[in-house]
């Protein structure tokens, strides 16, 4: 892990370079001040790279870092006491079968805990009673595997602010099948939509559910990428190149962003390449990915609502995934200076307002 | 928020001259104490208008605000080891469907933490043994989808202090149709009813379920009470009136409680208007409502058994609803302090018993 913070780069590799040339505009701009983010949040040396490239531009530093610090705060809603209940988020998640009930149960918990005001599930209906017991906090719908699960989620979908789709959805046929109806009728109401796990088996079978939707963040973890890439790029991987395959990805599927983790959490719009490695543990208990996905699915929300204006012409997208994974980050590293090897996402979800307070309060 | 405290406004506007003179008187005798409740419950300066309203009266604060914070400490029953189980309050919830089982878990745990001695849920089949295993505090019967629900619960009226009506209830024909029988029968009893949520929904489609009971108290959130004002005045509303609509809308309904939940409560019984501004916080996370009419549910039936003897001769319901809605800000304002952003209904319960200790208690 190591540094924490982000890089922004743009990267043009043969065909790509048109597409790139604005990503490489912002990142002439904004690189120092996004690297020295990586100051503030490490206490760690910066590798010689970035040491170079920020020395280049020492006199600008100061400035910029507080104006970069500032994307992710700019996107968070002001507190007001003339709110009303649900203005700062109403979340679905769409997952929970015979086997998972934990995974949407995270997904779910951490979106409330990031701030939403309400969260509901769609779930099988035989995962219903177990996901609802975890939290009388969520509101749980039993009706993933019932045979018009797309329009009983439609109708609901008026009252949603964004979707997470995939955490503990397994693969049985019914529910992928519903599944793809909900995608369907989430993209023709233009919901935020953010895919995980099984949700991304699904994306790999079918990518034309999600081609050119960018409203659509993909997460894959190392295996669901190189699942992708072989569903939609068909071609060799360049295993040293990482952000290059982030970027390629993400504009073979029509810019939708795709946030890749692993040792450090790399995500591109198809235009740039934003990198996170603040600083976790070496703690990879199951359900991260979920705490990943339900915090990435209220920001989704809280970014596409700010606008561009208020991230700096930054995908607000690619801001909202990197303060994701910034905070699930922050949460592995807290939670595992209490409990160690012990450490579960369940600890971690713990640690959810204070890593929020501590990284984008002030 | 800012300053906490009641304002007690008697209103009279057009028509509703005549109805509020006995307000208006009250508010003269009482208007410096319940100002002086604002300064105990809050650190806030007062603004200007309360200030100077303060100042008039100054030489009889002391005296009167003993005297008015003790309108809800005077409900409050008496601590005593003669007491018997029961006595202090057993409280029926109805409530909690396929999708909700939270909110009626709020309610009755609210309702039992806030003092009440046995609770009652009166749920779908499907939701009770979720809401058991919420907490074995609480007797839970799967009756609601029931042909004879009305029947099933009228069994047990004779043991019930008050009803709390909608917390998870939703939107089903045969629940609603079990809800209105279950209305019918609590009020031939003469039973305390808070309705709130699709209880709510219920009444707007069918307000004489409630019209003239004076033994109602609705909390309506600022959707519910404009689809209850489009269902009882059917006229436009005047939104630079908050009060006043309160006032109308309770006269209407044959002077009906109706508690307006918002940036400051508004609550009137067709004659006063008792305004709550304890300071909460910003969280509007889902479950706060049902807090507010599962404590409601108990001080309801406190403030008839003390009866206006002891409020002064305000109407015991409304004293109660102030006490219901000072606590569940109080509550919110704690757990926030603690929590942030995170806090969540649960965190909220948690401060119940300190809250109420702080408020009404020394």
């Amino acid at each position: 892990m190591g540094v924490g913070g982000v890089t922004l780069a743009a990267r043009g590799r043969g065909k790509l370079h048109a597409a790139c040339a604005r990503g490489a505009v912002v990142a002439g701009a904004g690189a120092v001040a996004l690297l020295a983010v990586a100051i503030t949040f490490s206490g760690s040396p910066l590798p010689a790279v970035l040491q170079r490239t920020f020395s280049l531009y020492e006199t600008h530093s100061l400035k910029d870092m507080e104006h970069y610090v500032n994307l992710v705060r700019n996107i968070v809603p002001a507190p007001s006491a003339k709110k009303h209940k649900g203005q700062d988020g109403r979340i679905g998640v769409v997952g929970g079968c015979q086997e998972y009930t934990g995974a949407p149960y995270f997904a779910a918990i951490s979106a409330l805990k990031v701030g939403a005001d309400l969260v509901h599930v769609f779930c099988a209906r035989e995962a219903a009673p177990v996901i609802k017991s975890y939290s009388p906090e969520l509101i749980v719908h039993p009706i993933l595997d019932s045979r018009d699960a797309a329009q009983e989620v439609e109708k609901w979908l008026p009252r949603l602010h964004s979707l997470v789709v995939g955490p503990g959805l397994g693969r049985d046929d019914l529910l992928l099948n519903s599944v793809g109806g909900i995608l369907e009728v989430s993209k023709a109401r233009g919901l935020p939509v953010v895919i995980d796990a099984d949700g991304l088996w699904l994306v790999a079978q079918q990518p034309t559910l999600i081609q050119g939707y960018q409203k659509a963040v993909l997460t894959p973890n190392h295996i669901e990428f190189s699942r992708l890439w072989e569903a939609v790029i068909k071609g060799p991987m360049d295993t040293k190149d990482d952000s290059g395959c982030v970027l390629r990805l993400s504009q073979a599927l029509g810019n939708v962003t795709v946030v890749r983790k692993g040792e450090q959490d790399l995500m591109s719009d198809g235009q740039q390449v934003l990198v996170c490695n603040q600083k976790g543990s070496s703690r990879r208990c199951g359900g991260q990915g979920d705490l990943l996905s339900g915090s990435l699915g209220v920001m989704a929300h809280w970014a596409l609502l700010a606008g561009p204006e208020r991230t700096d012409s930054i995908s607000p997208l690619l801001v909202a995934a990197w303060g994701a994974c910034t905070l699930t980050r922050e949460c592995n590293q807290q939670a595992f200076q209490k409990h160690g090897r012990s450490t579960t996402t369940s600890d971690m979800i713990t640690e959810v307002g204070a890593a929020f307070s501590k990284l984008f309060e002030t």
